[in-house]
């Protein structure tokens, strides 16, 4: 029996401080190999913060489109093993072979002898329309960007992780998620919304990093009309949110930020832009 | 005939500075799919940044254990569309039926079928030994390190992209390649390195970056005996570079470093710990 990695170790340096080196150690995070399996069959392997796995496991499965509902996405075991973690994933009932015809379907970007074109097509996924009429105050924003290192345990103790972290202004409410990989602390929080029953059409995304496609596309497929980071964001990710309806915020240090996409979701935005 | 993406994009947005909006404009990092087709068959699709194309398929190849020179790596052929990018790499006389065999055996961590523990174990690769005796200063490294800002072209323009060098200590010479991903920045690297003639085994791999154990392997498989770094390591790099003899040094800030495995290479540590 092998028990599941901790998600951080201490090890041993020689630390250089002003030219003088000297044994030393740090905290640093770890990095697990993981496997998700749905009905017995590999999805994907990540290498990932070894936390949280049955949201992870949950959120992958949702913001990778392999499931539409957290009904469809079963009990998950975590297995450990010498190479790694296996999450595997049982999906209720007729799921599990709408599943199975879903991935015949949707191949891959990788999927036997494709071409490179068809590759590309493959590697571009449809986004749902957020539409969500909601809004939050730029006051606001910046009070729940400034509550996430507090929850950033992992992160006090290595400053080498990155959280994703879900904001309902309605209720205050802060779920914060991290990993080595900034993916994966989305795909964790996705799970952990699911799982804990709240809608992520109520609330915002916030990011420690700066914001690719990959973000912009999960946080879509999981109904997050907001995203906000601390930095900046690619073209393709201010292009896709712009195309979906999402409002993207980024850059924000301190009290201030930049808005790419969007900005009527920010209400001071607007009001300032329109004076 | 679609043109090649710009490696960065300037786009509007609206500023709030000093509890004040207003419209302005930043200059951001492009993110495009990048499809590598190896014999017309897809390897991979990556979202990067759309600069040293032919650099990035050669030392992807590479990286990867595709090849295992860069002569078995034949012409690249970049293709635009409106979907992304295409680098057709063309392997020269036999390598094509090797490749696709040596693809037929590594079929991957998700290939048709796999359970968990099989894909952990495809995920998992047996990495060379490095045994090389290259020795170098803490002050070459630092000056080294020092010098990477102002060859990083893109991120001076977007403060959002990453970097890998080559720091060769006999010649000086410094060789930086850039991308909005970290391993993307160290393939490009590779390849540029292989399509230089130069050896990975004479010098140094620097990244503005933390190190995962993806960097670790690919370093590694070109033969790079030490890795030096801006940010922290994983537990699992350091694992891994223990094991195939890697000097890892991470956490370099200012003149300030750590080293976390096979210190011997850098002199001053070795010199200052025995003292």
């Amino acid at each position: 029996m092998i028990d599941k990695p901790s998600p951080t170790l201490r090890v041993d340096c020689l630390a250089r401080r002003h030219d003088v080196t000297a044994r030393s150690s740090r905290v640093i995070p770890e990095e697990t190999p993981i496997a998700f399996t749905y009905g017995g069959s590999t999805h994907a392997v990540m290498m990932a913060t070894p936390a949280d796995l049955e949201d992870f496991a949950v959120g992958f499965a949702l913001t990778e489109g392999l499931v539409d509902r957290l009904d469809d996405a079963g009990e998950v075991e975590v297995v450990a093993s010498e190479l790694g973690l296996e999450l595997r994933t049982w999906l209720g009932g007729d799921r599990q072979e709408a599943y199975a015809a879903r991935k015949r379907s949707m191949a891959g970007p990788t999927g036997c002898g494709l071409c490179g074109v068809e590759s590309l097509e493959a590697a571009t996924r449809a986004l749902p329309t957020l539409d969500n009429a909601l809004t939050v105050s730029a006051e606001g924003l910046i009070e729940a960007m400034d509550r996430m290192p507090a929850e950033q345990t992992i992160n006090q103790e290595t400053r080498a992780v990155h959280a994703a972290a879900f904001w309902n202004p309605a209720s205050g409410a802060l779920i914060v998620r991290e990993d080595v990989g900034r993916h994966n602390a989305l795909d964790k929080l996705a799970g952990a919304l699911a799982r804990q029953g709240l809608a992520a059409s109520q609330g915002v995304v916030l990011m420690t990093s700066r914001v690719s496609v990959e973000l912009v596309q999960k946080a879509a497929r999981i109904g997050a009309p907001i995203i906000a980071a601390v930095s900046a964001p690619t073209a393709l990710a201010v292009r896709n949110a712009e195309k979906c309806g999402m409002t993207l915020v980024a850059v924000m240090r301190g009290r201030d930020f930049e808005v790419f996409t969007h900005p009527g979701r920010i209400l001071e935005q607007v009001s300032a832009h329109v004076a």
